[in-house]
Protein backbone atom coordinates (compact mmCIF):
# COMPACT_ATOMS: atom_id res chain seq x y z
CA UNK A 1 0.00 0.00 0.00
CA UNK A 2 1.15 3.77 -1.09
CA UNK A 3 2.25 5.59 1.87
CA UNK A 4 5.06 7.35 0.83
CA UNK A 5 5.02 11.35 -0.29
CA UNK A 6 1.50 12.07 0.85
CA UNK A 7 0.12 15.24 2.07
CA UNK A 8 -2.50 14.99 4.29
CA UNK A 9 -5.40 18.00 4.60
CA UNK A 10 -7.36 18.05 7.58
CA UNK A 11 -10.42 19.77 7.51
CA UNK A 12 -11.60 20.46 11.06
CA UNK A 13 -8.95 20.97 13.63
CA UNK A 14 -10.28 19.44 16.39
CA UNK A 15 -9.90 16.64 18.51
CA UNK A 16 -10.18 14.19 15.77
CA UNK A 17 -8.70 15.56 13.15
CA UNK A 18 -6.19 17.15 15.15
CA UNK A 19 -5.45 13.33 16.64
CA UNK A 20 -5.36 11.88 13.24
CA UNK A 21 -2.87 14.67 12.20
CA UNK A 22 -0.18 14.28 15.08
CA UNK A 23 -0.63 10.41 14.72
CA UNK A 24 -0.72 10.59 10.43
CA UNK A 25 2.92 12.42 10.57
CA UNK A 26 4.41 10.58 13.93
CA UNK A 27 3.78 7.31 11.70
CA UNK A 28 5.06 8.00 9.01
CA UNK A 29 2.47 8.25 6.38
CA UNK A 30 2.80 11.57 5.96
CA UNK A 31 5.96 13.98 6.05
CA UNK A 32 3.31 17.08 5.58
CA UNK A 33 0.03 17.89 7.07
CA UNK A 34 -1.82 21.15 6.02
CA UNK A 35 -4.95 22.25 7.93
CA UNK A 36 -7.87 24.11 7.96
CA UNK A 37 -10.68 25.42 10.51
CA UNK A 38 -13.63 27.69 10.45
CA UNK A 39 -12.84 28.99 13.75
CA UNK A 40 -8.98 30.92 12.79
CA UNK A 41 -8.56 30.99 16.68
CA UNK A 42 -8.65 26.99 16.48
CA UNK A 43 -6.52 27.20 13.53
CA UNK A 44 -3.65 29.28 14.96
CA UNK A 45 -3.88 26.47 17.86
CA UNK A 46 -3.55 23.98 15.87
CA UNK A 47 -0.17 25.60 14.18
CA UNK A 48 1.07 26.39 18.18
CA UNK A 49 0.71 23.34 19.34
CA UNK A 50 2.27 21.37 15.93
CA UNK A 51 -0.66 19.58 14.62
CA UNK A 52 -0.17 21.35 11.31
CA UNK A 53 2.84 22.41 9.41
CA UNK A 54 0.84 25.30 7.77
CA UNK A 55 -2.96 26.91 8.13
CA UNK A 56 -4.38 27.42 5.05
CA UNK A 57 -7.56 28.11 2.87
CA UNK A 58 -10.23 25.23 1.93
CA UNK A 59 -8.88 25.92 -1.67
CA UNK A 60 -5.62 25.07 -1.37
CA UNK A 61 -6.50 21.90 0.56
CA UNK A 62 -8.17 20.86 -2.10
CA UNK A 63 -5.29 22.02 -4.73
CA UNK A 64 -2.61 20.47 -2.25
CA UNK A 65 -3.50 17.48 -0.63
CA UNK A 66 -4.17 14.11 -1.89
CA UNK A 67 -5.10 12.46 0.84
CA UNK A 68 -8.43 14.94 2.29
CA UNK A 69 -10.23 14.52 5.33
CA UNK A 70 -13.10 15.90 6.45
CA UNK A 71 -13.63 16.28 10.39
CA UNK A 72 -16.37 18.74 10.68
CA UNK A 73 -19.69 18.02 12.58
CA UNK A 74 -22.24 15.69 10.04
CA UNK A 75 -24.54 18.31 8.87
CA UNK A 76 -21.09 19.93 7.31
CA UNK A 77 -20.07 17.35 6.33
CA UNK A 78 -22.99 16.66 4.11
CA UNK A 79 -22.81 20.40 2.63
CA UNK A 80 -19.28 20.48 2.13
CA UNK A 81 -18.45 17.02 0.98
CA UNK A 82 -20.17 17.17 -2.72
CA UNK A 83 -17.87 20.77 -3.31
CA UNK A 84 -14.97 18.94 -2.14
CA UNK A 85 -15.82 15.69 -4.65
CA UNK A 86 -16.51 18.43 -7.59
CA UNK A 87 -12.92 20.29 -7.39
CA UNK A 88 -11.25 16.23 -6.63
CA UNK A 89 -8.66 15.52 -9.03
CA UNK A 90 -8.04 11.87 -9.84
CA UNK A 91 -4.91 11.26 -7.69
CA UNK A 92 -7.00 12.26 -4.51
CA UNK A 93 -8.64 10.75 -1.99
CA UNK A 94 -11.10 12.26 0.47
CA UNK A 95 -12.75 10.65 3.62
CA UNK A 96 -14.51 12.04 6.51
CA UNK A 97 -15.23 10.81 10.25
CA UNK A 98 -18.95 11.52 11.20
CA UNK A 99 -21.02 9.41 13.67
CA UNK A 100 -23.87 9.35 10.74
CA UNK A 101 -23.15 7.83 7.64
CA UNK A 102 -26.35 6.81 5.38
CA UNK A 103 -27.29 10.73 4.91
CA UNK A 104 -23.90 11.45 3.53
CA UNK A 105 -23.93 8.29 1.51
CA UNK A 106 -26.79 10.07 0.01
CA UNK A 107 -26.15 13.72 -0.44
CA UNK A 108 -22.80 12.02 -2.68
CA UNK A 109 -24.78 8.99 -4.61
CA UNK A 110 -25.06 10.28 -7.68
CA UNK A 111 -21.98 12.43 -7.62
CA UNK A 112 -19.59 12.05 -10.54
CA UNK A 113 -16.49 11.71 -8.15
CA UNK A 114 -18.01 9.04 -5.82
CA UNK A 115 -15.60 6.74 -6.24
CA UNK A 116 -12.82 9.02 -4.58
CA UNK A 117 -14.60 9.37 -1.17
CA UNK A 118 -14.17 6.54 1.82
CA UNK A 119 -17.41 6.57 4.05
CA UNK A 120 -15.08 6.17 7.53
CA UNK A 121 -16.25 6.21 11.50
CA UNK A 122 -13.47 6.31 13.43
CA UNK A 123 -14.78 4.44 17.05
CA UNK A 124 -12.94 6.70 19.25
CA UNK A 125 -13.26 9.69 21.25
CA UNK A 126 -13.65 11.90 24.24
CA UNK A 127 -15.79 14.06 26.03
CA UNK A 128 -12.68 16.91 25.27
CA UNK A 129 -13.14 19.52 22.01
CA UNK A 130 -10.90 21.52 19.72
CA UNK A 131 -7.06 20.82 19.13
CA UNK A 132 -6.02 21.42 22.48
CA UNK A 133 -7.70 18.17 23.51
CA UNK A 134 -5.93 16.10 20.63
CA UNK A 135 -3.25 13.62 20.82
CA UNK A 136 -1.95 10.86 18.83
CA UNK A 137 -2.78 8.35 20.43
CA UNK A 138 -6.41 8.74 20.36
CA UNK A 139 -7.27 5.78 17.69
CA UNK A 140 -4.58 2.87 18.96
CA UNK A 141 -6.41 -0.61 19.08
CA UNK A 142 -9.70 1.11 18.09
CA UNK A 143 -11.57 0.33 14.96
CA UNK A 144 -11.95 2.44 12.01
CA UNK A 145 -15.74 1.38 10.07
CA UNK A 146 -15.90 1.97 6.58
CA UNK A 147 -19.04 1.89 4.85
CA UNK A 148 -19.94 0.94 1.21
CA UNK A 149 -16.94 -0.31 0.35
CA UNK A 150 -18.14 -1.55 -2.98
CA UNK A 151 -18.83 2.46 -4.03
CA UNK A 152 -15.52 3.47 -3.26
CA UNK A 153 -12.52 2.55 -5.92
CA UNK A 154 -9.63 0.07 -5.43
CA UNK A 155 -7.38 2.80 -5.21
CA UNK A 156 -9.15 5.39 -2.54
CA UNK A 157 -9.93 2.57 -0.29
CA UNK A 158 -6.40 1.34 -0.22
CA UNK A 159 -5.20 4.23 0.77
CA UNK A 160 -7.91 4.54 3.74
CA UNK A 161 -6.98 1.22 4.83
CA UNK A 162 -3.57 2.08 4.64
CA UNK A 163 -4.19 5.50 6.76
CA UNK A 164 -6.25 2.94 8.65
CA UNK A 165 -3.06 1.51 9.98
CA UNK A 166 -1.15 4.15 10.14
CA UNK A 167 -3.67 5.42 12.74
CA UNK A 168 -2.71 1.97 14.57
CA UNK A 169 -6.98 0.59 13.85
CA UNK A 170 -8.71 -2.20 12.76
CA UNK A 171 -11.12 -1.54 9.93
CA UNK A 172 -14.66 -2.99 10.12
CA UNK A 173 -16.90 -2.85 6.86
CA UNK A 174 -20.55 -1.97 7.20
CA UNK A 175 -23.47 -1.06 5.42
CA UNK A 176 -24.28 2.74 5.59
CA UNK A 177 -27.91 2.22 7.27
CA UNK A 178 -26.79 -1.23 9.23
CA UNK A 179 -23.93 1.45 10.75
CA UNK A 180 -26.77 3.70 11.73
CA UNK A 181 -28.78 1.09 13.56
CA UNK A 182 -25.94 0.36 15.59
CA UNK A 183 -24.82 2.96 16.31
CA UNK A 184 -27.88 4.57 17.05
CA UNK A 185 -28.03 2.36 20.50
CA UNK A 186 -23.97 1.69 21.51
CA UNK A 187 -23.55 5.53 20.60
CA UNK A 188 -25.86 8.02 20.19
CA UNK A 189 -28.52 6.39 22.88
CA UNK A 190 -25.28 6.46 25.70
CA UNK A 191 -25.14 10.52 25.09
CA UNK A 192 -28.30 11.66 25.46
CA UNK A 193 -29.09 9.00 28.44
CA UNK A 194 -25.92 11.09 29.90
CA UNK A 195 -27.49 14.35 29.35
CA UNK A 196 -30.78 13.81 30.65
CA UNK A 197 -28.86 12.58 33.45
CA UNK A 198 -26.96 15.32 33.96
CA UNK A 199 -30.26 17.63 33.22
CA UNK A 200 -32.12 15.70 35.31
CA UNK A 201 -29.74 16.11 38.57
CA UNK A 202 -28.95 20.11 37.79
CA UNK A 203 -32.82 20.91 37.71
CA UNK A 204 -33.62 19.53 40.88
CA UNK A 205 -30.29 19.83 42.79
CA UNK A 206 -29.37 23.29 43.46
CA UNK A 207 -26.52 22.66 45.70
CA UNK A 208 -23.14 21.73 43.22
CA UNK A 209 -21.37 21.05 46.21
CA UNK A 210 -24.15 18.42 47.23
CA UNK A 211 -23.38 16.94 43.68
CA UNK A 212 -19.72 17.30 43.75
CA UNK A 213 -19.59 15.07 47.04
CA UNK A 214 -21.81 12.28 46.25
CA UNK A 215 -20.64 12.19 41.97
CA UNK A 216 -18.23 9.36 43.69
CA UNK A 217 -21.16 6.73 43.72
CA UNK A 218 -21.62 6.44 40.30
CA UNK A 219 -22.63 9.86 38.69
CA UNK A 220 -19.45 10.51 37.38
CA UNK A 221 -18.76 7.99 34.55
CA UNK A 222 -22.98 7.97 33.50
CA UNK A 223 -22.72 11.91 33.30
CA UNK A 224 -19.12 11.88 31.37
CA UNK A 225 -20.57 12.36 28.03
CA UNK A 226 -22.87 14.91 29.21
CA UNK A 227 -19.58 17.45 28.47
CA UNK A 228 -19.67 16.64 24.96
CA UNK A 229 -20.13 19.40 22.20
CA UNK A 230 -23.58 20.57 20.93
CA UNK A 231 -22.06 21.58 18.11
CA UNK A 232 -20.88 18.37 17.08
CA UNK A 233 -23.86 16.20 18.44
CA UNK A 234 -27.30 18.36 17.95
CA UNK A 235 -26.74 17.57 14.07
CA UNK A 236 -26.23 13.79 14.76
CA UNK A 237 -29.24 13.28 16.92
CA UNK A 238 -31.34 14.82 13.94
CA UNK A 239 -29.33 13.60 11.09
CA UNK A 240 -30.26 9.87 12.45
CA UNK A 241 -33.16 10.76 14.35
CA UNK A 242 -35.51 7.86 12.90
CA UNK A 243 -33.30 5.26 14.22
CA UNK A 244 -32.49 7.41 17.23
CA UNK A 245 -36.63 7.64 18.16
CA UNK A 246 -37.10 3.98 17.62
CA UNK A 247 -33.70 3.70 20.10
CA UNK A 248 -35.40 6.39 22.69
CA UNK A 249 -38.36 4.29 22.84
CA UNK A 250 -36.93 1.06 23.77
CA UNK A 251 -34.98 2.81 26.45
CA UNK A 252 -38.13 4.75 27.53
CA UNK A 253 -39.33 1.57 27.86
CA UNK A 254 -37.42 0.18 29.92
CA UNK A 255 -37.05 2.39 32.26
CA UNK A 256 -40.85 2.48 32.96
CA UNK A 257 -40.62 -1.81 33.68
CA UNK A 258 -37.88 -0.43 36.14
CA UNK A 259 -40.30 2.09 37.75
CA UNK A 260 -43.01 -0.31 37.84
CA UNK A 261 -40.99 -2.89 39.42
CA UNK A 262 -39.41 -0.49 42.29
CA UNK A 263 -43.40 0.78 42.49
CA UNK A 264 -44.15 -2.95 43.12
CA UNK A 265 -41.40 -3.82 45.16
CA UNK A 266 -40.76 -6.53 43.34
CA UNK A 267 -37.00 -7.22 44.38
CA UNK A 268 -37.17 -10.71 42.68
CA UNK A 269 -37.87 -8.77 39.24
CA UNK A 270 -35.35 -6.49 39.81
CA UNK A 271 -32.49 -9.13 40.61
CA UNK A 272 -33.03 -11.22 37.66
CA UNK A 273 -33.23 -7.92 35.22
CA UNK A 274 -30.20 -6.73 36.47
CA UNK A 275 -28.40 -10.28 36.35
CA UNK A 276 -29.54 -10.13 32.62
CA UNK A 277 -27.96 -7.02 32.12
CA UNK A 278 -24.59 -7.91 34.14
CA UNK A 279 -23.99 -10.07 31.30
CA UNK A 280 -22.24 -6.90 29.22
CA UNK A 281 -19.22 -7.37 31.31
CA UNK A 282 -18.57 -9.97 29.60
CA UNK A 283 -19.89 -8.55 26.48
CA UNK A 284 -17.20 -5.63 26.74
CA UNK A 285 -14.13 -7.48 28.73
CA UNK A 286 -13.81 -10.84 27.11
CA UNK A 287 -14.98 -10.35 23.28
CA UNK A 288 -12.18 -8.61 22.04
CA UNK A 289 -12.43 -10.68 19.08
CA UNK A 290 -8.38 -9.90 18.23
CA UNK A 291 -6.81 -9.73 20.93
CA UNK A 292 -3.16 -9.96 19.72
CA UNK A 293 -3.50 -9.32 16.19
CA UNK A 294 -4.87 -6.18 16.60
CA UNK A 295 -4.63 -4.81 12.53
CA UNK A 296 -5.71 -7.51 10.18
CA UNK A 297 -6.67 -5.56 7.10
CA UNK A 298 -8.93 -7.84 5.80
CA UNK A 299 -12.23 -7.88 7.89
CA UNK A 300 -16.16 -9.36 7.59
CA UNK B 1 -10.30 11.32 69.28
CA UNK B 2 -9.46 7.64 70.56
CA UNK B 3 -7.80 5.31 68.05
CA UNK B 4 -5.68 3.02 69.91
CA UNK B 5 -6.63 -0.08 71.16
CA UNK B 6 -9.49 -0.68 69.08
CA UNK B 7 -10.96 -4.12 67.44
CA UNK B 8 -12.66 -3.85 64.59
CA UNK B 9 -15.26 -6.14 63.85
CA UNK B 10 -16.63 -6.04 60.30
CA UNK B 11 -19.89 -7.66 59.00
CA UNK B 12 -20.12 -8.20 55.10
CA UNK B 13 -16.23 -9.26 53.78
CA UNK B 14 -17.12 -7.17 49.92
CA UNK B 15 -15.74 -4.57 48.41
CA UNK B 16 -16.38 -2.09 51.41
CA UNK B 17 -15.85 -4.19 54.19
CA UNK B 18 -13.02 -5.69 53.41
CA UNK B 19 -11.53 -2.01 51.38
CA UNK B 20 -12.36 -0.58 54.77
CA UNK B 21 -10.53 -3.60 57.05
CA UNK B 22 -6.95 -2.78 54.61
CA UNK B 23 -7.42 0.81 55.14
CA UNK B 24 -7.59 0.64 59.43
CA UNK B 25 -5.21 -1.67 59.86
CA UNK B 26 -2.93 0.14 57.47
CA UNK B 27 -3.83 3.45 58.73
CA UNK B 28 -2.98 2.63 62.40
CA UNK B 29 -6.76 2.65 63.41
CA UNK B 30 -6.67 -0.66 64.65
CA UNK B 31 -3.86 -3.67 64.93
CA UNK B 32 -6.51 -6.46 64.65
CA UNK B 33 -9.84 -6.84 62.54
CA UNK B 34 -12.29 -10.08 62.76
CA UNK B 35 -14.82 -10.39 60.09
CA UNK B 36 -17.70 -12.71 59.56
CA UNK B 37 -19.60 -13.23 56.11
CA UNK B 38 -22.81 -14.73 55.07
CA UNK B 39 -20.75 -16.74 52.72
CA UNK B 40 -18.07 -18.90 53.87
CA UNK B 41 -15.92 -19.00 50.75
CA UNK B 42 -16.51 -14.90 50.68
CA UNK B 43 -15.17 -15.37 54.04
CA UNK B 44 -12.19 -18.05 53.43
CA UNK B 45 -10.81 -15.47 50.67
CA UNK B 46 -10.99 -13.08 53.40
CA UNK B 47 -8.51 -14.90 55.51
CA UNK B 48 -6.33 -15.85 52.58
CA UNK B 49 -6.20 -12.25 50.94
CA UNK B 50 -5.16 -10.64 55.04
CA UNK B 51 -8.08 -8.40 55.17
CA UNK B 52 -9.18 -10.00 58.47
CA UNK B 53 -6.95 -11.40 60.66
CA UNK B 54 -9.57 -13.75 62.20
CA UNK B 55 -12.73 -14.92 60.45
CA UNK B 56 -15.43 -16.06 63.84
CA UNK B 57 -19.23 -16.60 63.55
CA UNK B 58 -21.32 -12.98 64.31
CA UNK B 59 -21.56 -13.62 67.93
CA UNK B 60 -18.21 -13.28 69.02
CA UNK B 61 -17.70 -10.00 66.65
CA UNK B 62 -20.38 -8.43 68.66
CA UNK B 63 -18.47 -9.72 72.23
CA UNK B 64 -15.00 -9.05 71.11
CA UNK B 65 -15.33 -5.71 68.54
CA UNK B 66 -15.50 -2.29 70.07
CA UNK B 67 -16.20 -0.65 66.75
CA UNK B 68 -18.43 -2.70 64.48
CA UNK B 69 -19.15 -2.04 60.69
CA UNK B 70 -22.30 -3.23 59.28
CA UNK B 71 -21.18 -3.76 55.22
CA UNK B 72 -24.02 -5.64 53.96
CA UNK B 73 -27.00 -4.79 51.30
CA UNK B 74 -29.53 -2.75 52.87
CA UNK B 75 -32.13 -4.81 53.44
CA UNK B 76 -29.84 -7.13 55.79
CA UNK B 77 -28.53 -4.29 57.43
CA UNK B 78 -32.28 -2.80 58.63
CA UNK B 79 -32.79 -6.61 59.90
CA UNK B 80 -29.28 -7.02 61.71
CA UNK B 81 -28.85 -3.99 63.29
CA UNK B 82 -31.34 -3.94 65.83
CA UNK B 83 -29.96 -7.25 66.93
CA UNK B 84 -26.74 -5.66 67.03
CA UNK B 85 -27.46 -3.08 69.17
CA UNK B 86 -29.91 -5.30 71.66
CA UNK B 87 -26.18 -7.19 72.11
CA UNK B 88 -24.06 -3.98 72.40
CA UNK B 89 -22.40 -3.45 75.72
CA UNK B 90 -21.43 0.45 76.28
CA UNK B 91 -17.73 1.05 75.20
CA UNK B 92 -19.22 -0.07 71.56
CA UNK B 93 -19.82 1.60 68.81
CA UNK B 94 -21.63 0.07 65.38
CA UNK B 95 -21.97 1.77 62.37
CA UNK B 96 -23.57 0.68 58.79
CA UNK B 97 -22.31 1.98 55.25
CA UNK B 98 -26.00 1.44 53.74
CA UNK B 99 -26.75 3.75 50.46
CA UNK B 100 -30.49 4.28 52.02
CA UNK B 101 -30.70 6.07 55.20
CA UNK B 102 -34.08 6.85 56.14
CA UNK B 103 -35.48 3.37 56.32
CA UNK B 104 -32.52 2.16 58.87
CA UNK B 105 -32.75 5.07 60.70
CA UNK B 106 -36.56 4.30 61.58
CA UNK B 107 -35.78 0.35 61.83
CA UNK B 108 -33.70 1.51 65.19
CA UNK B 109 -35.38 4.70 66.04
CA UNK B 110 -36.75 3.90 69.70
CA UNK B 111 -33.70 1.37 70.10
CA UNK B 112 -32.54 1.69 73.47
CA UNK B 113 -28.83 1.90 72.32
CA UNK B 114 -29.62 3.74 69.07
CA UNK B 115 -27.34 6.65 70.50
CA UNK B 116 -24.32 3.64 70.19
CA UNK B 117 -25.02 3.76 66.30
CA UNK B 118 -23.46 5.73 63.99
CA UNK B 119 -25.47 6.20 60.70
CA UNK B 120 -22.83 6.60 57.47
CA UNK B 121 -22.63 6.69 53.68
CA UNK B 122 -19.44 6.81 52.11
CA UNK B 123 -19.29 7.88 48.86
CA UNK B 124 -17.13 5.42 47.23
CA UNK B 125 -17.61 2.19 45.56
CA UNK B 126 -16.59 0.35 41.93
CA UNK B 127 -18.46 -1.53 39.75
CA UNK B 128 -16.99 -5.08 41.52
CA UNK B 129 -17.76 -7.17 44.26
CA UNK B 130 -16.49 -9.38 46.85
CA UNK B 131 -13.20 -9.86 49.03
CA UNK B 132 -11.02 -9.90 45.35
CA UNK B 133 -12.45 -6.29 44.73
CA UNK B 134 -11.32 -4.75 48.11
CA UNK B 135 -8.72 -2.33 48.00
CA UNK B 136 -6.95 -0.35 50.89
CA UNK B 137 -7.22 3.26 48.49
CA UNK B 138 -10.93 2.98 47.87
CA UNK B 139 -11.74 5.99 50.01
CA UNK B 140 -9.15 8.28 49.59
CA UNK B 141 -10.34 11.93 49.13
CA UNK B 142 -14.14 10.59 49.29
CA UNK B 143 -16.99 11.73 51.43
CA UNK B 144 -18.09 10.21 53.95
CA UNK B 145 -21.78 10.98 54.83
CA UNK B 146 -23.18 10.78 58.54
CA UNK B 147 -26.59 11.06 59.26
CA UNK B 148 -28.69 12.10 61.87
CA UNK B 149 -25.59 12.80 63.88
CA UNK B 150 -27.55 14.27 67.16
CA UNK B 151 -28.77 10.89 67.46
CA UNK B 152 -25.73 9.16 68.23
CA UNK B 153 -23.62 10.04 71.15
CA UNK B 154 -20.50 12.06 71.50
CA UNK B 155 -18.39 9.02 72.21
CA UNK B 156 -19.45 7.18 68.98
CA UNK B 157 -19.77 10.07 66.52
CA UNK B 158 -15.99 10.51 67.71
CA UNK B 159 -14.82 6.97 67.28
CA UNK B 160 -17.04 7.37 63.50
CA UNK B 161 -15.39 11.20 63.08
CA UNK B 162 -11.39 8.88 63.95
CA UNK B 163 -12.46 6.41 61.79
CA UNK B 164 -13.58 8.54 58.89
CA UNK B 165 -10.08 10.36 59.13
CA UNK B 166 -8.06 7.04 59.68
CA UNK B 167 -10.32 5.97 55.98
CA UNK B 168 -8.57 9.22 54.56
CA UNK B 169 -12.35 10.93 53.66
CA UNK B 170 -13.73 14.07 54.54
CA UNK B 171 -17.49 13.57 56.97
CA UNK B 172 -20.03 15.38 55.85
CA UNK B 173 -22.90 15.60 57.97
CA UNK B 174 -26.71 15.15 56.38
CA UNK B 175 -30.34 14.41 57.82
CA UNK B 176 -31.55 10.99 56.63
CA UNK B 177 -34.36 11.46 54.78
CA UNK B 178 -32.43 15.08 52.67
CA UNK B 179 -29.88 12.15 52.28
CA UNK B 180 -32.01 9.60 50.50
CA UNK B 181 -33.58 12.19 48.29
CA UNK B 182 -30.45 13.71 47.11
CA UNK B 183 -28.68 10.39 46.99
CA UNK B 184 -31.68 9.08 44.44
CA UNK B 185 -30.83 11.63 41.69
CA UNK B 186 -27.20 11.53 42.10
CA UNK B 187 -26.77 7.74 42.62
CA UNK B 188 -29.81 5.61 42.12
CA UNK B 189 -30.64 7.18 39.05
CA UNK B 190 -27.58 6.61 37.67
CA UNK B 191 -27.35 3.12 38.12
CA UNK B 192 -30.91 2.71 36.42
CA UNK B 193 -29.59 4.49 33.60
CA UNK B 194 -27.22 2.64 33.52
CA UNK B 195 -28.79 -1.04 33.84
CA UNK B 196 -31.32 -0.19 31.40
CA UNK B 197 -28.82 1.43 28.44
CA UNK B 198 -27.20 -2.13 28.84
CA UNK B 199 -30.45 -3.79 29.09
CA UNK B 200 -31.64 -1.70 25.76
CA UNK B 201 -28.47 -2.66 24.10
CA UNK B 202 -28.71 -6.21 24.40
CA UNK B 203 -31.96 -6.73 23.83
CA UNK B 204 -31.54 -5.29 20.31
CA UNK B 205 -27.98 -5.85 19.52
CA UNK B 206 -27.96 -10.00 18.36
CA UNK B 207 -24.02 -9.54 17.76
CA UNK B 208 -21.75 -8.92 21.17
CA UNK B 209 -18.67 -8.69 18.02
CA UNK B 210 -20.70 -5.46 17.58
CA UNK B 211 -21.42 -4.34 20.39
CA UNK B 212 -17.64 -4.41 21.47
CA UNK B 213 -16.12 -2.79 18.21
CA UNK B 214 -18.53 0.44 18.62
CA UNK B 215 -18.44 0.16 22.39
CA UNK B 216 -15.32 2.95 22.22
CA UNK B 217 -17.92 5.52 21.33
CA UNK B 218 -19.17 6.39 25.32
CA UNK B 219 -20.94 3.39 25.96
CA UNK B 220 -17.98 1.58 28.12
CA UNK B 221 -18.21 4.54 30.29
CA UNK B 222 -22.12 4.89 30.71
CA UNK B 223 -22.74 1.37 31.26
CA UNK B 224 -20.07 0.76 33.87
CA UNK B 225 -22.73 0.48 36.31
CA UNK B 226 -24.46 -2.00 35.08
CA UNK B 227 -22.06 -4.81 36.36
CA UNK B 228 -23.11 -3.43 39.57
CA UNK B 229 -24.14 -6.50 42.12
CA UNK B 230 -27.89 -7.23 41.65
CA UNK B 231 -27.93 -8.25 45.39
CA UNK B 232 -26.91 -5.23 46.43
CA UNK B 233 -28.94 -2.83 44.36
CA UNK B 234 -32.51 -4.16 44.03
CA UNK B 235 -33.10 -3.67 48.02
CA UNK B 236 -31.42 0.05 47.54
CA UNK B 237 -34.48 0.35 44.98
CA UNK B 238 -37.03 -0.79 46.98
CA UNK B 239 -36.27 0.85 50.26
CA UNK B 240 -35.82 4.03 48.55
CA UNK B 241 -38.52 3.76 46.64
CA UNK B 242 -40.51 6.90 46.77
CA UNK B 243 -37.53 9.20 45.99
CA UNK B 244 -36.19 6.62 43.15
CA UNK B 245 -40.15 7.23 41.65
CA UNK B 246 -39.87 10.85 41.77
CA UNK B 247 -36.35 10.53 39.99
CA UNK B 248 -37.32 8.17 36.95
CA UNK B 249 -40.44 10.23 36.11
CA UNK B 250 -38.04 13.45 35.86
CA UNK B 251 -35.33 11.65 33.78
CA UNK B 252 -38.40 10.06 31.61
CA UNK B 253 -39.85 13.57 31.14
CA UNK B 254 -36.66 14.98 29.82
CA UNK B 255 -36.22 11.53 27.77
CA UNK B 256 -39.60 12.40 25.97
CA UNK B 257 -38.32 16.30 25.40
CA UNK B 258 -35.39 15.24 23.62
CA UNK B 259 -37.54 12.42 21.60
CA UNK B 260 -39.51 14.96 20.69
CA UNK B 261 -36.76 17.82 19.81
CA UNK B 262 -35.18 14.94 18.02
CA UNK B 263 -38.48 14.19 16.08
CA UNK B 264 -39.19 17.78 15.21
CA UNK B 265 -35.70 17.78 13.98
CA UNK B 266 -34.96 21.10 16.35
CA UNK B 267 -31.72 21.57 16.31
CA UNK B 268 -31.66 25.21 17.97
CA UNK B 269 -33.49 23.51 21.21
CA UNK B 270 -31.67 20.51 21.48
CA UNK B 271 -27.98 22.61 21.27
CA UNK B 272 -29.68 25.17 23.96
CA UNK B 273 -30.50 22.13 26.69
CA UNK B 274 -26.99 20.65 26.06
CA UNK B 275 -25.21 23.32 26.25
CA UNK B 276 -27.22 24.24 29.67
CA UNK B 277 -26.04 20.75 30.67
CA UNK B 278 -22.24 21.27 29.99
CA UNK B 279 -22.60 23.11 33.21
CA UNK B 280 -21.79 19.74 34.61
CA UNK B 281 -18.20 19.95 33.92
CA UNK B 282 -17.68 22.81 35.89
CA UNK B 283 -19.61 21.48 38.64
CA UNK B 284 -17.45 17.75 38.36
CA UNK B 285 -14.05 19.34 37.52
CA UNK B 286 -13.76 22.69 39.36
CA UNK B 287 -16.25 22.46 42.69
CA UNK B 288 -14.15 20.43 44.86
CA UNK B 289 -14.51 22.62 48.22
CA UNK B 290 -11.37 21.72 49.75
CA UNK B 291 -8.49 20.90 47.04
CA UNK B 292 -5.83 21.42 49.65
CA UNK B 293 -7.22 20.22 52.86
CA UNK B 294 -9.16 16.94 52.38
CA UNK B 295 -9.79 15.92 55.62
CA UNK B 296 -11.16 18.60 58.08
CA UNK B 297 -13.01 16.90 60.86
CA UNK B 298 -15.53 19.77 61.05
CA UNK B 299 -18.00 20.54 58.22
CA UNK B 300 -21.27 21.75 57.99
Amino acid sequence: MESKGNIVGIVGLGLIGGSMALKLKQSGFTATVIGTDASSLHAQKALELGIVDKVVAMARVLKQANVIVLAIPVDATKKQLPLVLDALGNKQVVLDVGSTKANIAEAVANHKNRAAYVACHPIAGTENTGPEAAFSDLFTNKVNIICDKQRSSTGALEKVLALTDHLGMRPKFMDSHDHDRHIAYVSHLSHISSFTLGQTVLEVEPSETTIFDMAGSGFESTVRLAKSSPAMWAPIFTENADNIIDVLSAYISNLEKYKAMIKNKNEEALREAMHQTNRIRKVLNDKNPNPNNQFPITNN
